[in-house]
Parts: C-alpha cells; sequence; structure tokens
C-alpha cells in the first residue's frame, strides 16, 4: 500500500516524503511544480506532475497507484497574497479540496492528513490558542484552510473519510544533512529573510512593528522544525491507519520567541551582524501566537526532537549557505 | 444594461425573471436545467443553457451581453440530499460562487444578490433570529451557502464586488395569475407536499414529529411568499445600484406557523380532507425557525404584499390543481 503526498514537492511536503521513505513507506507525490522544486523530491518516490484541480489527473494517478492514505500540503499559503487574491486561494485551496476528496470518494481511498494553520484562528482570544478555541480567521488564506477544514468533516459524516487536520504554527529549519530545505519565491516567511541577508542574497531586512505588547515590542510567534513536523504527519497517518476518530491538533513547540530574539538567534548561529530596520506593523499580524501543543503530544505521541531555536536557525543556515540559489530551478 | 438571473429557471428565479421583467429591467437567464424548467422563463427573457461552473460558459455570456448585476439562484437545496452527498453541495454551492467572482472579476461585474439561507445559523439561539446571530449551520447545505458569503466577504475586500445575500426562511406560493409555480422533483417542501396530497397525485403525507416545544408539538415555520421574495431581490438590486455597502438580509414574516396550522389552512383553502399521518421526528430540524426581518424592511424598504398563510396557499394550490404535472418536462 502506498501513500500519496500531494504538494510533496514544497518546503513541509518533501521533508515529509524524506522522513516517510525513512520509515519505510512507499510513496507517490503529486505536484503542480507552481511552488515545488522537483529536486526537492526524494528519489525513492515515483512523482506524477500535475493539479489537485484536475479531476483526471487525481483519476489517473489512483487508478495507476494502490493508494493507501493521502498526506496533502498542496495550497497556496501567503496571507499578503490572499488579501490581494483571495479567489486564487478559495479556488486552489477549497476548491482543491473538493476535487481530491470527490475523487477519494470514488476510489475509496477514506484516510487524509492535511495541512491546516495557525491562521484559521484569527486574532486569538487566549495564549496558549486551544483546538476547541473559536475559529474566526482574518484573511482569506486562513477563511480557505477554515472552509476546507468545515467540508472534510461533512465528507467524514457522510462517507466516512477519516482525517486529521493539523494547524501549524511557524515552522522553520531543514533537513539536518543539508539535502533539502526551504524554497519559496517570493520569500515571505522571518527566518529564511533573515537568513538570506546573513548570506548577502538580500538587501534590506525590516522587523514589523516593535510597539507590540510583547517582552520587546516585537512579535511574538511559535516555531518548529520542519523535520518534527513532518513527523507530526506521520504519526497522524498512524493514529488514522489504528482506526481513531478524525480530529484536528495543533502542532507548535508551545513556547514563544520575539522577532528579536530570532534575530538575535540567527546573529550568533551565523557570525553574522545582520542589520535590521524597524518598520511600522503590518495590518492583520496577531501581536502573539503561541499554540497549546498537548493533546497532538498525549494523542498522537508527538515529541519534537529539535526543540531549540538555534538547532531549526542552524539546519536552515545549512542549508541557506550551502543553496544561496535554493533549488537553483528558478525561471 | 441587462441583469443576469442564474437558475433563472427555478422555482424562486423564474418568479424574479418575471417581477424584473415586469419592471421593465432588459433580463438574461443562466441555467443548465438540471432542476429548472426552460417553460418556467418568462418569454421576455433570454436564455442561455449551461452550467455556472463552466467558466467558459460565462465568459461566453458575460462577452456577448452587458451585465449590470447578477442575481444568483443557481444552487442545491435540499437539506437530506445534502446530508447524504455533501460533495455535491460544495461543489455546484460553494465552487460554482468561486466560478462565478472569477468571471464577474473578469468581466468587471461589480454587483451581486444571492440566495443565502436560514441554515446558515442551524439550531437557533433565540427567536427570532437577528442578521447578527451565530452562523453555525447544522447540515452541509447550510455549510455550503456559509462558505459563500464568507468567501464573497473577501471578494468585495479586494476587487470591491458588492453584494446582498438574502437569508431566506420557507418560501412557498405561486404566480397569482397562475402561469408559473413550483415543481421540484422530488419534492421536500410541506406546501407543495401537502397540495400533491389534496391533488391525488401523492399517497400519503407525514408530520414529522408532534412533540416539539410549541404550541401544539409540530415544528413552527416563517412563511414568505415567492413573489414577495422575488420583489426582495429587486430591492436589493436597487440597494446596490444606488452605491450602498454589502450586507446580509433575512427575508421572512416574522410571524411563524405550525405545521398542523399550515395542514388545517390547506383543509381550508382547498376544501379537501387531506388525510396525514404524525411520523417521527427527523433528524436536524430546528424546532422552531422565524426571521427578525426589521432590517430588510427598513433598509432595503422590503414590505410583504401577501402577508397572509391562505393567500401563500391558495396561490400554490391554484398552480398545483391547474398544472398536477408541473411543468409537463419530467423525463
Amino acid at each position: 500500500m502506498t501513500i500519496a503526498v500531494l504538494g510533496g514537492a514544497g518546503y513541509i511536503g518533501s521533508h515529509t516524503v524524506a522522513q516517510l521513505v525513512k520509515a519505510g513507506e512507499d510513496v507517490v507525490v503529486l505536484d503542480n511544480l507552481i511552488t515545488g522544486h522537483e529536486r526537492a523530491i526524494d528519489k525513492k518516490a515515483r512523482f506524477y506532475q500535475g493539479d489537485i484541480r484536475d479531476y483526471h489527473f487525481l483519476s489517473q494517478v489512483f487508478s495507476t497507484e494502490k493508494i493507501d492514505a493521502i498526506i496533502h500540503f498542496a495550497a497556496f499559503s501567503i496571507v499578503p497574497e490572499s488579501m490581494q487574491d483571495p479567489l486564487k486561494y478559495f479556488d486552489n485551496n477549497t476548491g482543491g479540496m473538493i476535487t481530491l476528496l470527490e475523487a477519494m470518494k470514488q476510489f475509496g481511498i477514506d484516510k487524509i492528513v492535511f495541512s491546516s494553520t495557525a491562521a484559521t484562528y484569527g486574532e486569538p482570544k487566549q495564549i496558549p490558542i486551544k483546538e476547541s478555541d473559536p475559529q474566526v480567521p482574518t484573511n482569506p488564506y486562513g477563511e480557505s484552510k477554515l472552509a476546507m477544514e468545515k467540508i472534510i468533516k461533512w465528507a467524514d459524516v457522510a462517507y466516512g473519510i477519516h482525517f486529521v487536520a493539523l494547524r501549524y504554527f511557524n515552522v522553520a529549519g531543514a533537513m539536518p544533512d543539508g539535502s533539502i530545505g526551504e524554497d519559496h519565491h517570493p520569500e515571505t516567511h522571518l527566518i529564511p529573510i533573515i537568513l538570506q541577508a546573513a548570506a548577502g542574497t538580500r538587501d534590506n531586512l525590516q522587523i514589523f512593528g516593535d510597539d507590540y505588547p510583547t517582552k520587546d515590542g516585537t512579535n511574538v510567534r511559535d516555531y518548529v522544525h520542519v523535520v518534527d513536523l513532518a513527523d507530526a504527519h506521520i504519526l497522524a497517518l498512524n493514529y488514522l491507519r489504528a482506526g481513531n476518530a478524525s480530529d484536528a491538533f495543533n502542532i507548535g513547540s508551545a513556547t514563544g520567541f520575539s522577532n528579536l530574539e530570532i534575530l538575535n538567534a540567527a546573529r550568533k548561529v551565523t557570525g553574522q551582524a545582520i542589520p535590521a530596520k524597524i518598520g511600522p506593523r503590518r495590518p492583520g499580524d496577531p501581536s502573539t501566537l503561541i499554540a497549546a501543543s498537548d493533546k497532538a503530544r498525549s494523542v498522537l505521541g508527538w515529541k519534537p526532537q529539535f526543540d531549540d531555536v538555534e538547532k531549526i536557525i542552524g539546519d536552515a543556515w545549512n542549508w541557506h549557505e550551502n543553496h544561496p540559489e535554493g533549488f537553483g530551478d528558478r525561471q
């Protein structure tokens, strides 16, 4: 039986594929390569290029391969872009899920682990954020993912398609052996932006606001190493294989680091000065986001190995320093 | 400038087309005729057969006609069916809205009035239900419509597509001149089912539960005449043409009738005994649904003309008695 990883050429997807292969799983990757990189896909996985919104494509792959379960990463995830062009997000993320579920139903595939997000909570009512807290997204990206959660719940009731939704907080780092890492274009995440500035491939670095009600005035976020996040997907897969009920889990470290703390940790790890400017607040940025991840720890047995922000930044730096052009496939 | 009515061959759509034509509007109808009837479309409207999920079809119509605004009824709306096959609802209702908004954006069409539903509220927290009450759907039909409301709000923010969402409660009646009426297959609504029993085209009639905490133990619902509902769409259209901001409005009579009261009113109107059985409760039926419609009355200036349940049933009976086979186009 085979695991299909949708969006397996992307950042989190490619790390999950590598961890699945290490765990002895038979893996196929489906990716349209709009934001993914073919070179990021583990050589032991079979690759099919195509779009999850294309029912005919899904149908061909699911006819060829005997799929036991799906891990679904194939989504757009840039918040400011979602504000500018929400339909791009609803079409690919929400619409893609509808097409995918239709194909799963037709081919009798009844297990799926998929990427949800902290952005489904919007402005948190309490810190740390629990899975049962209200979900009131403040941007279309979060809204498109919340709609995916709602739709799949009804698909579970009607067709018995079991799911685990993993609500990610901030993800960073790279494979510790340096084989794969993060390569987004444009890059919008703090740690790779800081490391691009450290590597000299980016001119200016800006921190958005230093007047938030936090320890040093900058935003506080919860960081998880990409390999720990990848492993959470494998645990979720095994949870479903053991016949457990559909559920949603936060994946976070339960610890918050401010933007300035991350910057200082990066200065220490890289040995570079990394000049940065403080700019104005960016609309829609909550002050603090920290996950309560007790549920993932107790129910899935998730235990992050790399629970150290300098290790996370160190692995990311190892990748960026050795791959200033990322996977080198940019058009 | 032309009004495009999507789903204009359906029950509420065809009545709205007729009222628009009477008001001197130039109207085109788009309908896939899956549940609609070509014979229900006013002869003065131009008809294009096709599906709103087909971007190419929308693009052809919007290239041919100069569309000022859209009134969008093209959705599936049978609650029990949505429980059995939720993806049918998410694909057509939610997915259809995504495709439609993409086409509106491309063709610069910036006004839309669309059908939402009381089912977006789920089990009400208070009676009468206000527009600001929590929206927690208890079935996929309501969920698919709530997702439409959420998506269009972000389309308003990003692209300036202005909308009015009309949240319907129960709709019944027919055009008073007998020209058009309700013809669903299968029929799932109380008043037409009662009248089919009265006309002898249906054998058994069942009331689902008589142990609810209502005046006589049967469910209480809020009924609006289909012509009053059609007129609410025209008022909403004019509200948007006047440059007002996007908003959602309940459309209901603010009065509740129990299932037994409706049955007795139908016995009086038709002069038939109409035998009925009391069956068990049906899962997911709220006890009482009554709309607060003050907002539609004060903001849109909506004033129902046919605020009398015997008039509503009388017009429906006039249609059913004279058209026992509906539009006579059933395959």
